[in-house]
């Protein structure tokens, strides 16, 4: 590590550890949007980069902008960041990361590139207060459903409207609150987010950076089995139409299909509810929540159509009903090829151990590259493949590494951006 | 069926019917020990009794013997009748039936038996209120654990032994409370519990009675899964150590150890309950609850054993950590043989479509058994198998046939005990 590197590797640090500090009782970090907490780590943030010569502006959503004084509203720049909120009781990572190097990178990076660097802080990426996700980056581009900040609420019933007028009362947003309209006060050539993997792959495989060049689209599934509820002592084996052993036949039938297609295709299960839930009744009835991604559409569709097909070909061999909902849906997107590939160039020239690599989670650059953003992600290891918990971790030199790789491709893409290109 | 038959079917229909009307309110019968529904229910027995010429003696815990004034306390008596109490939502038979039988049987065979023939109906055997079941049977001789009264709470903190001594306040039980001593007033030579099947043989089997030879054992073993809490998006398959998959393994192991053993064996899995259970975590933790049950001891437990072992290979093969733990057992109890000998060969008399069948679900027989007293459970058919729902049926005429039949039986259980045998 360069003595540079040294000096931005403890400085990252001391940014994340304060940072950090923000949050509501408890383990981890918790920072929901709009909260006390996410409201003062706003302010710290305004705060660290006015010394760094920086100016803030904030959106009508609470998304924070870190610019030099010369960048004004309506102008074309090249975005990096990612979001201040957390999951509940998170780590300090997941989002800070990127944030913090936003900010160190448009200050590092004023007045040398053209257009011009800016530090984005986008708000409740994770959806941990308000239902969906993406809300901050969605407002950003103008992608809200018809009155959803009135509609949505929160677990005590406030609305995204309410908490964002309450915000803005106390200057942790621009005025006026949210219309159809984008919210970002700036044209955006481009969109660079740092992130931590949050999955195994980078240590496991000893790199020190992820490029990402797709993230995985998602089908998520609630497949209700419905049997009959008897006697667990007195209904023979054979006589039963039992809706948990059903439910288990499925979720391991959507672990099959996921290996089966293998990497980077993934199916969970993540919850069996199964009624009554006692010892001594067979279950009538089973809910299933199932959870598939894949970084190529065609792909998640035949994986989602073979789960479909084997939970049919189950409820029908058990005499079980099925009914199968899709409660949420997210296409695959493809980060921007120029970009992957400048990336690439960048760590072959610089002998940085990389690869190329799909994000099986969602992020803000999915939302951005949707409305036809050129993106990209980069992500650095995350210490066991751990987030959204307090163990999350990542070595402070890998998170300043991940900066230095970045400062370097700035300029790069701002130059492919600057022509247009995606 | 006889003109004597018919008319008993249609008292036997009245007496079910006016029964279940005492009930808390929503659909079906839901008759809690102590409750309003339950002591009214009872005083209906009791006039119900008087009217047919019969005393009603109640114990310290609420259990009801119906009786000719002559037969005083301490006598040596056989007793036949079953429950009061009904789970929640439960149907009109499941108790009631022989509570209502042995009501009828003790007025019918008064005078004629030597031991007399006692109409009993016994309180809290499912453990709707209290936790456990067979309270009133087990109090009854005496098998209650130290303290259990003072320990034993309902899901409003009430201990047992408080609403007790308010049940006996009002009249419906004896008072004095419990101790450690039998309660039963009288000397039990023998008992005869009818019961509805609850299961669907007979009827599968177009049969009218079930003579049931032993009553299974069970183990109810909560087995808890832990692995890995991962990101649903981002952690690749081969890495995952997801628990509620293991779960879902477990769950059909059990199943298939009962198919491979055959009737009567049964393994449930209830309920898997993962944590966090979302949709877009793998989950880190599973809590299965399996039900596995046998007649016999030595099958009970090679099953047991069996299963066991599978959750022990699952576990090591997909890198989760096991708990097993042993939640409640009951060992299997046989009827006694002369009894089962005796109700056979009537049966074969009579031409009845019977068979001997075990009893996969726990009855107050099956604590009197252990406590060594001789005694058979007949089983009359359940439409559907049903039990435990307002569904509960059984046709009028086959409620009838049961009653007559014990009718016939009991005066030779009567003889058999009278000499002591077993």
């Amino acid at each position: 590590m360069s003595p540079a590197q040294d000096l931005s590797a403890r400085e990252l640090s001391r940014l994340v550890e304060g940072l950090s500090r923000f949050s509501a009782p408890g383990p981890g970090v918790t920072r929901f949007v709009y909260d006390d907490a996410w409201c003062e780590a706003q302010r710290w943030l305004v705060e660290a980069a006015k010394a760094r010569g920086l100016e803030a502006t904030r959106d009508r959503a609470g998304n924070l902008y870190l610019h030099d004084a010369s960048v004004r509203p309506g102008a074309r720049v090249v975005l990096t960041g990612s979001h201040l909120d957390t999951v509940r009781n998170g780590g300090p990572l997941d989002g800070p990361y990127g944030a913090l190097a936003g900010l160190l990178l448009a200050a590092e990076l004023r007045g040398s590139c053209e257009p011009p660097i800016v530090g984005l802080v986008t708000c409740e990426e994770e959806g941990s207060r308000f239902p969906g996700a993406f809300l901050g980056a969605r407002a950003m581009v103008g992608e809200l459903a018809i009155g959803e900040p009135g509609a949505s609420r929160d677990a005590e019933g406030v609305t995204w409207a309410e908490a964002l007028a309450r915000a803005a009362a106390n200057g942790c947003a621009a005025p006026g609150g949210l219309d159809g309209k984008a919210a970002a006060p700036f044209e955006i050539a481009a969109f660079l987010e740092l992130h931590i993997e949050q999955g195994p792959v980078l240590e496991s495989e000893k790199l020190a950076l992820g490029i990402v060049d797709r993230i995985a689209g998602f089908r998520r599934v609630r497949a209700t089995l419905t049997g009959e509820t008897r006697h667990a002592g007195t209904t023979p084996m054979r006589l039963r139409h039992d809706a948990l052993a059903a439910a288990a036949e499925l979720a391991l039938a959507a672990e099959h299909a996921a290996l089966a297609m293998g990497d980077p295709a993934v199916a969970t299960a993540g919850a069996a509810n199964a009624q009554p839930g006692l010892y001594n009744v067979v279950a009538g009835s089973c809910e299933l929540r199932l959870d598939v991604r894949h970084v190529d559409s065609a792909r998640l569709e035949k994986l989602a159509g073979s789960i479909e097909a084997a939970a049919r070909e189950i409820a029908k061999r058990r005499g079980v009903t099925l009914a199968l909902e899709t409660v949420s849906r997210q296409e695959p997107i493809a980060m921007s090829d120029e970009f992957v590939d400048a990336a690439s160039g960048l760590a072959t020239e610089r002998r940085i151990a990389c690869r190329r690599m799909p994000s099986g989670a969602g992020h803000d650059a999915m939302i951005l590259a949707s409305a036809g953003i050129p993106s990209l992600m980069l992500f650095v290891p995350s210490r066991g493949g751990i987030s959204h918990a307090p163990e999350e971790f990542t070595e402070p030199d890998q998170l300043a590494a991940g900066v230095a790789f970045a400062r370097e491709l700035l300029p790069r893409l701002a130059t492919l951006a600057a022509r247009g290109s995606r």
